[in-house]
């Protein structure tokens, strides 16, 4: 059985994480930073990545992995290429600003990549090259992480559940929005049916002992999408983010020290200027094409519509929007509770 | 039952196909690049992307689908952007010299993004981007070409099995090469599963009517690595790779004019400056033990090695540069039957 929900408005949902991450130390332009990522998941229905993991935060800024008061720095090594050393930053104020930073190169260069070295938690990436399409760019993004992921042969974590996420600006659809995970089935999607009592897919998780389960309270390793093909990508994303940014996790974490196993994550963004290849316009016209000629592919069900990356989620945003986020009554208490233990003013009506 | 295989030294098979691409039309140095690129699958064991493709751009410059002279353009619109017009050129002569440019140009802006526009067949992309590894650099690759994978909820083939590459420069272990379809499995493999009579495995491939087989003699449309996943990459760099040209694909092919459904490609090749960040030998250093770390997980299978991406091939590759590149033996006498037929020179002992 789901817990009860209760609906909340996005400007309040907002209000309360932004509150709660100043009461906990973090500057107010910081703050909103991470509270409008999370909330962005809640609106598009990534639920497993929006306002759920704010006490995931708090614990990570009381043990000292995450730093509310990052000094971060920017370093342009040369004309489209950049580092942020994070500082241990949020991952939103990270990313987002990596990607202020790749958009604003690639005004020049045509393209910029943007290193983001040692931070933590960077949420739904989808967030930050939806905000490269906003300026008629073409983002890219992946991200590096503590391994939680079989590798194809071996019976524990191997490497991450990477994600990647592309997005391109379209005319008349939404922004057309990838955003994977290199695993069959997120952390948080497992947990989603431990808490509804469904059974998993054959072939997404292993049990700690690397046996294939499909019972969501046994399952802890997701397997990688397509075997040698997801966790090959996971591995080349940590060789990209980590390698690059000379802060390796996945060699220091099978190194066995408690230095090696923190949480922390490096990733890279990528803005790619259109305008520098073709006028923006046409490009979304050719991207509307290319949209419409895959929805009206002969479907094997008519009565299913055939969808492209992002546009469910685009959807549920636009209803979210008006009709606000459904939430579990727990933690709606629990990020109150958050709220009212670190003297955080909590929005009228929670 | 496989045909009877014959064994040819690699510069045996290059000057064979080098001299029949000559004889057909192209000059000297694009027929070696073409040479060098198919045999370089065959090499790394990859017979399905090698020589036993050179009947396909004998009929492609036929059917003018394919230029053996074309006038290319490259034209550098920024510091860190270039397009290269391919005029039909064959995909290694296109995708060669695109490398070639990212290299230079990333050389100085750190990164570098260069698409090809109107190419045909580009062969086993891990080429091009282990090329850019050979300069120390990390070298990512994807294509964009005619629908001929199914998509989530259509019958039959919807967008491109498109491939990703991605190279990774590293010390004492082979360059990191990851090379992928985003196909469950390549047209390729089902036609040597149909050859050696063999199922196919579950979930990897429809009929033309759209029904899951295991037939591969039924097996038609692959279907995408992780369903949306699979499918979301192919359709997103159909977007970068067509869309920044200009020259949309997928949209034109469901138009369905002949025009809209001839063969052809886009891509885009990126190289990454690793030098701009770090001193090349650290890097490499932190991929070598990043390999160690994989490597060393332990396995579910004692007699069972774990593999990184591009550890087979880099094997097979030498192992085949020693003892030769075995090929069925109708091949081999089909390349010489082609050759002679264009009156190109037939090398001793074939």
């Amino acid at each position: 059985m789901a817990a009860p929900r209760v609906v909340v408005q996005d400007k309040t949902l907002r209000t309360l994480v932004s509150d709660i991450f100043v009461a906990a130390g973090t500057n107010r332009e910081h703050a909103d930073t991470v509270a409008d990522v999370l909330v962005w998941a809640n609106l598009r229905g990534v639920d497993s990545h929006g306002v759920s993991r704010v006490p995931r935060y708090l614990e990570l800024f009381e043990k000292g992995e995450a730093n509310p008061r990052p000094a971060i720095a920017v370093d342009e090594l040369r004309s489209a290429v950049a580092v942020v050393d994070a500082d241990a930053a949020p991952g939103p104020v990270a990313l987002a600003l990596a990607m202020d930073q790749a958009v604003s190169m690639a005004r020049s260069a045509g393209v910029a990549w943007v290193s983001v070295r040692g931070t933590v938690h960077t949420g739904a990436i989808g967030y930050y090259t939806e905000c490269a399409a906003r300026y008629g760019m073409a983002g890219l993004g992946i991200v590096a992480g503590v391994p939680n992921m079989a590798y194809p042969g071996g019976t524990g974590a191997g490497v991450a559940t990477s994600p990647l996420s592309v997005a391109i600006p379209a005319g008349r659809h939404p922004t057309v929005l990838l955003d994977m995970a290199t695993a069959v089935i997120a952390l948080g999607r497992i947990a989603q049916h431990k808490a509804a009592g469904m059974p998993l897919p054959e072939g997404a998780a292993l049990t700690k002992d690397g046996r294939p389960t499909t019972d969501p309270a046994q399952a802890v390793i997701p397997l990688p999408v397509g075997g040698a093909k997801g966790a090959g990508m996971s591995l080349v994303f940590e060789m990209l983010a980590s390698g690059l940014t000379a802060n390796p996790i996945v060699s220091a974490f099978h190194g066995g020290t408690p230095q090696g196993r923190r949480h922390r994550q490096n990733a890279v963004v990528l803005a790619v200027d259109v305008a520098a290849f073709l006028p923006v316009e046409q490009f979304r016209g050719i991207v509307d094409a290319t949209v419409d000629a895959v929805k009206a592919l002969p479907a094997d069900d008519p009565d299913r519509e055939l969808l492209v990356p992002g546009e469910r989620g685009a959807r549920t945003y636009a209803e979210r929007l008006t009709n606000g986020v459904p939430l579990p009554k727990p933690l709606v208490a629990k990020l109150v509770a958050h709220a009212a233990a670190l003297g955080a003013p909590i929005p009228e009506g929670l």
